[in-house]
């Protein structure tokens, strides 16, 4: 018999898990037992994707060989080749990265495969090829070519030299770092559990990384960032005198009008979200080092406020908006570096769905009319 | 707190919807309060498609205004059409049409809004153009025309006369119709939920039934109707004597052996499935038609083994292989002809998501290490 329905399934447990967990009530979060705070800046993003698809800590070797698959990864296919430059302008950065990542997956000689060293293999690919994709669309758009990466750069920094075109400082590149790394997995999230749900019916990883792109690109979910980054474009243009006290009212007027403000709450968190905590440090040091430190204290201001009006805390998009914009990253390809670090989440949840799998197939609850008789179209 | 974990969220109510119903203890399906078996034969896919999208039978009028949208629907927008060829010949059939409907938004001038109306559009506009996506795959691979479709024929005789490139017998369109009011919604099926998790998050209607495409690939989904009939080709050629005893022994081996065999047993139903009922009637009379049956009594010899050995009956797929089969449908586009019919179930389900939407993010269970600390690289 069924149980009661939860609406959204807040708080039904889903699947088992060795990839992370959340202790809402204290704000931690980690990831196969490494609490983040003690990740973020201590390890890199490609150490943290090794960590959740394959399990441990690479050792410098494992790292090593790791870090050559990414290099190794990092090859549009031809149809992705062929088809970009269409696509680029035809399709907005989320749409277009859900078509992008259908298609590659004509070019991975993996793809028909669901065994656990295929799987790993179309992990680390798929890791490596995300952010190429992301640069590639850029570039496509603007009609530039992408810089040869670099073998001495990190995934980050070889993210941030070919998405902009131009080399990134060093620490730049650290940051976007961090900034991957904490946006890694969150266990059960809307993307996460789209893709098992693909992935359970043994489907393949790319149909699950492509359900994933499609359910991060909703306002809800990883499109929220872009909105956090919109709200606050909006307001200081509209700012008739200090754009800090304009967000303040302004939120303020917005949640007296029952509006919802992007980048606050989260089903899990009843504390801070620990990734804000790391991202507000980022967004203070990149606003100080910037020269114009606006929109971080218009962020400040707005937290403070949506505190004290609604008792909620920032959550990951919060922050993540003003560091990626502080970071020269386009307002529009914000959920894509959501997905460029989430694909390594993503991709281990699939090996760890076909690892031990079962379909996953809910009940609904029947809320419609009953016993009716069919008129024939002449009696209608 | 968490409830107790389900694998597979069976029994879980995972939503409520007014679209369809099982009562799988007396094996009955009812699309918005019709029992399916007063609807085979009955009434069109078109109908059905309205029902399901727009909540009640047409009138004559509405219908052929629908009738309408779905023929102006039947176009390929340019970026489909330029990328066709190439897809075609580089993606199977379910992975380019994962490619193809995520393309298509492209062209679909509601594509950013999920607002009723909006959405009501595309469900028309997907449900029109997925057959003629599956036809004009089909004639590309083939290097031949897509006929043009007659306005005068149904979408399920459009779609034999455009994936065959034949005029199809009426009694072959009437057949295809009714497979394709079977098809066309399953209450929280693994494809329509990947669809529910996507667009709860405010995500857009081709995403989601992108995710939904992807996810009705797995061989546990939709994917397992083109299995079948491989087993069948496969057991029919490898036979020494009569192909029906030899279906009756090997499917007894691979029982034995503890394989599954495809296209029996659902989680939902505890009696027969009332699609099969309809099916099995449907590829009797199209095997005596044919003036060869063999399939269709290596088909029946497997029911009565399977029954008996392990008291599964046959699901959906099973006798959907051999209708399809002597349809002149080619195997590997068996999943796309579910794909054209669950296209209405799943665009319904996104619509009725969007109408009264909470985020869909379930819990997990966290069953790994806890407490770890980092090494840093240089000390492993």
């Amino acid at each position: 018999m069924a149980q009661q329905p939860s609406k959204g399934l807040a708080d039904v447990v889903a699947a088992a898990t060795a990839l992370s967990d959340i202790d809402g009530r204290i704000g931690r979060l980690s990831y196969r037992g490494y609490d983040i705070s003690q990740l973020a800046g201590a390890a890199t993003f490609e150490e943290i994707a090794y960590l959740l698809q394959r399990g441990a800590q690479p050792s410098a070797a494992e790292l090593a060989a790791y870090h050559a698959e990414i290099m190794a990864g990092r090859v549009l296919g031809s149809l992705v080749s062929e088809d970009l430059t269409r696509i680029a302008h035809d399709q907005e950065p989320m749409e277009a990265l859900r078509t992008l990542v259908s298609l590659a997956s004509a070019g991975d000689p993996d793809k028909d495969s669901n065994a656990a060293d295929a799987n790993l293999r179309k992990a680390a690919r798929l890791t490596a090829l995300q952010p190429v994709l992301v640069a590639a669309y850029e570039a496509a758009r603007n009609a530039r070519d992408v810089p040869e990466p670099d073998p001495q750069l990190s995934l980050a920094g070889n993210f941030l030299l070919q998405v902009t075109g131009k080399r990134p400082a060093e620490r730049s590149a650290e940051v976007l770092d961090s900034c991957l790394v904490l946006h890694a997995d969150h266990t059960m999230n809307a993307s996460t559990f789209a893709a098992r749900v693909c992935a359970a019916t043994l489907s393949d990883m790319h149909s699950a990384v492509v359900a994933a792109l499609g359910t991060l690109k909703g306002p809800l979910h990883g499109g929220a960032n872009e909105q956090v980054m919109r709200t606050l474009e909006e307001i200081a243009k509209n700012a008739q005198a200090d754009p800090v006290d304009a967000a303040g009212t302004e939120v303020a007027a917005r949640l007296s009008r029952g509006e919802k403000i992007m980048g606050f709450g989260h089903r899990v968190y009843k504390v801070e979200d620990p990734r804000a905590t790391h991202l507000r440090a980022m967004a203070a040091e990149l606003a100080a080092a910037s020269g114009d430190d606006t929109y971080y204290r218009m962020s400040r201001r707005m937290e403070e406020t949506v505190l004290a009006e609604k008792g909620l805390y920032p959550n990951v998009d919060f922050f993540a908006a003003t560091v990626y914009h502080y970071l020269g990253i386009p307002t529009d390809l914000f959920t894509p570096v959501f997905s460029v670090s989430r694909m390594a989440g993503w991709t281990a949840h699939v090996i760890e769905q076909h690892a031990d799998n079962r379909l996953i197939r809910p009940d609904s609850e029947y809320i419609g009319q009953a016993g009716l008789t069919w008129v024939p179209l002449a009696a209608r």
